[in-house]
């Protein structure tokens, strides 16, 4: 007798995970070094002690630790929301038909409806351990902001969210939310910083863009006595953090005996995509197993599928150091899509690195065929996703349809990073028939790609 | 060495309840029987069989039967989003320096955002099995709506949900998940039915009540071949789907060697509270245990502790049944509060029958007094909770303290019934400080009393 599968796999309180699991120190070649864009130099921990806290400068550099313990406080908090459920999409795989098997792990079940929170708990914590006063960061849909409102409220730690402007007169309960939790919101650009106050006076109607909000969230940082910055994806230490996602999906596919034939993540600055695969690339990358992992991204903010593999800087304002990553330019400026947390001009440098290494695959796909999928989804598993989210089941669905094609009884594994319900908007324009894919022309990335920064002797 | 409870307690989906439990058959008294307005006699399964699909009706009436098999359809999709995981409150009890345990059984981990989904699936079902081609509902807050079209989208069966005017041009959110999973949405009153245009003539301008909207969506149902009513509270049936909560609950209290000794829920029209505290009930009735039993209602609308217990009608237009239930009076209008899921005139008729009796506690809140329990419980929890949840966190919160000045270590059990995306304008307005406590005058709820109805040689 063939012993049925539940719906919903959870790990025990003693099973969540102890340690962070950090990729690099795996890796056959590590990504190009982060460089200070003043000497050009690789930038050292204490080049990044004016922007980020101590050990978090550290867990960015440091490419050899293979575990990190998670600090009990860390833990405490991680108990609260954790274990997220790995659940078997019994009845998408009927309404699909296909003899594919779908799982997915389902990081939505916090206030800040997404899998943000697993870094944001970690980067509160060690700010206040070094006895840090504040913090700022930047969001753009919302949920990093939502997530790091809500630990610094836990941790006791005042918080400035720089909030893209188009998303904070179009998300008004989602300021809310983070008011909610103390945080102070500023739609960005704004005036608080020289750099908002030089791109309003440029474009005094502009309505934001996540690179810009970067930009005014490190200014605020470095400019204020006790004041560190705190970003929700692309560095090495959130896809550190976020590991804790891939390790609980692995222990919970053990007690079923199962393993995936291919891991599906969407893909915006990587912090999801990079939690989730991160154990079962360990397996890729030491010979255990040869799962296919899979990134799936907007096709208005292509950076894997058309960007370039070069330095460039992870904001607008070029305040940051450069990273050698996937990207469209930091000049580039995604049209207006739903999947807010997607519209990032740059991509992780690890899974850039990887995904140039050819240990994963890229495709994009347009929103009308992301919310097609997210419909679908919802009416079949009782959750509605989030758009960002809803990338990753196009791409399972996708796979699953070939799997129906072929006959062939695939496991399938995505990550379903959160809820939708602060996306409504989208979902009614998707209703409406209004829904628009805005997809970059070859000249329109040209653009961006011509202002990749020169660097004498790296990059011309 | 004691064991440490851990945070998340969760069934296997074996555990999982197979049976509803019909808290009737334990009830030394029944309460009254429903009057059929015509007549003023018992309603009989015939006389609903135009209202309710006939299983439906069954069930509604039938006061013997201990347990009901859960059909297999049901229990598949209750292990889409069940079990709900019971919580051991560790940070709140912290936050409150208090020697309580206090435990939650969190309802809200589905789409439609509350335990609404657990009757909606059952009246679904029952509903597509008669071989219904349509069902009619209302909704105020929107949870009932949405889980209902949820279950209605699964089970592919249209759906007619009459939301009250003034949610739908506050929450136009809301109306889009309900859209989403393919629900027709209409404002009450409205000009489809003979009552809404009755009501829209005499005040063009209203914001609608609960007690109209079920008019109008039994008036649609009575008059559409192959259609039926489907209401989402205080019926006999709803209780029964709801046992599920309760059940759950003590199997995992009972998994971790606690009791309550007391159990709070939210009461507007009993769904939630009548569910959760079943079991626990059975065990009072019995004389197996003797938990307090408490529920907490808004000061708006205290059918409970301000309603006379007397026959009344269930909806405003008086299309309904007589029911004999604690009652503010069907004509009577709750003024605006947030909780709108507990803004109806009447409690359901077991509970009524309970109170009156003596098996359990009834207290008012403020509404303002409800956002200060549910902020400090969301920044504590990591779940925003809904504005009608939040009444029993109040309640929760403030027998927690009780044991702090005491020094009792009681056990305390509350339901979570959902969370509060859709109410971020609520919390605004309580951040700003613009939220009114609006309790009515003992003129007012006379106004309502004036207007019950008289039942010759029952109620003058």
């Amino acid at each position: 007798m063939v012993k049925k599968i539940p719906h919903r796999i959870y790990l025990t309180e003693e099973q969540i995970p102890k340690q962070w699991y950090n990729l690099r120190a795996d890796m056959k070649e590590q990504s190009d070094p982060m460089l200070n864009s003043s000497t050009m130099q690789p930038v050292t921990d204490e080049d990044l002690y004016p922007v980020f806290c101590r050990k978090l400068a550290h867990q960015e550099l440091d490419s050899t630790t293979r575990y990190y313990d998670i600090p009990e406080e860390v833990q405490e908090f991680y108990r609260m929301y954790r274990p997220s459920p790995l659940i078997r999409a019994y009845n998408l795989e009927k309404a699909l038909g296909t003899p594919a098997r779908i799982y997915y792990k389902f990081e939505g079940n916090n206030t800040s409806g997404s899998h943000k929170l697993n870094s944001a708990v970690a980067q509160a914590y060690y700010a206040k351990e070094q006895g840090l006063t504040s913090l700022t960061t930047e969001t753009g849909a919302g949920q990093w902001g939502t997530a790091l409102a809500e630990a610094c409220s836990f941790f006791r730690i005042p918080l400035t969210v720089y909030m893209v402007k188009c998303s904070y007169e179009q998300k008004p309960f989602r300021k809310a939310v983070m008011q909610t939790f103390d945080a102070d919101v500023i739609a960005s650009p704004s005036n608080t910083t020289a750099v908002g106050r030089k791109i309003l006076k440029q474009d005094p109607d502009t309505g934001g863009s996540l690179g810009c909000a970067i930009s005014e969230a490190v200014e605020q940082a470095v400019s204020t006595e006790g004041c560190r910055y705190v970003l929700g994806s692309v560095l090495n230490q959130v896809l550190l953090h976020q590991s804790v996602i891939g390790l609980e999906s692995k222990i919970a596919m053990e007690m079923i005996d199962e393993y995936p034939d291919i891991v599906i993540g969407c893909a915006g600055g990587g912090s999801n995509l990079g939690g989730l695969i991160a154990p079962f690339m360990q397996d890729k990358l030491t010979g255990k197993a040869s799962p296919r992992i899979l990134a799936v991204e907007p096709a208005s903010c292509p950076s894997l599928t058309r960007g370039r593999y070069a330095y460039d800087f992870c904001d607008t304002g070029k305040v940051t150091p450069l990273a050698r990553m996937y990207t469209l330019g930091c000049g580039f400026i995604p049209s207006p899509s739903h999947a807010g947390g997607l519209r990032y001009h740059g991509m992780s440098p690890i899974l850039s690195k990887l995904y140039h290494d050819g240990y994963m695959e890229a495709i994009s796909v347009e929103q009308s065929k992301v919310f097609e999928a997210a419909v679908l989804f919802a009416k079949q598993e009782t959750i509605l996703p989030a758009p960002e989210s809803a990338h990753a089941i196009r791409g399972a669905i996708d796979e699953a349809l070939r799997c129906k094609e072929t006959g062939e009884v695939k496991t399938i594994l995505f990550g379903l990073t959160g809820t939708g319900y602060f996306d409504m908007a989208a979902y009614r324009s998707y209703h409406e028939g209004t829904m628009v894919d805005n997809i970059p022309t070859d000249d329109e990335l040209q653009k961006g790609f011509d202002g990749l920064p020169k660097i004498p002797g790296i990059q011309g």
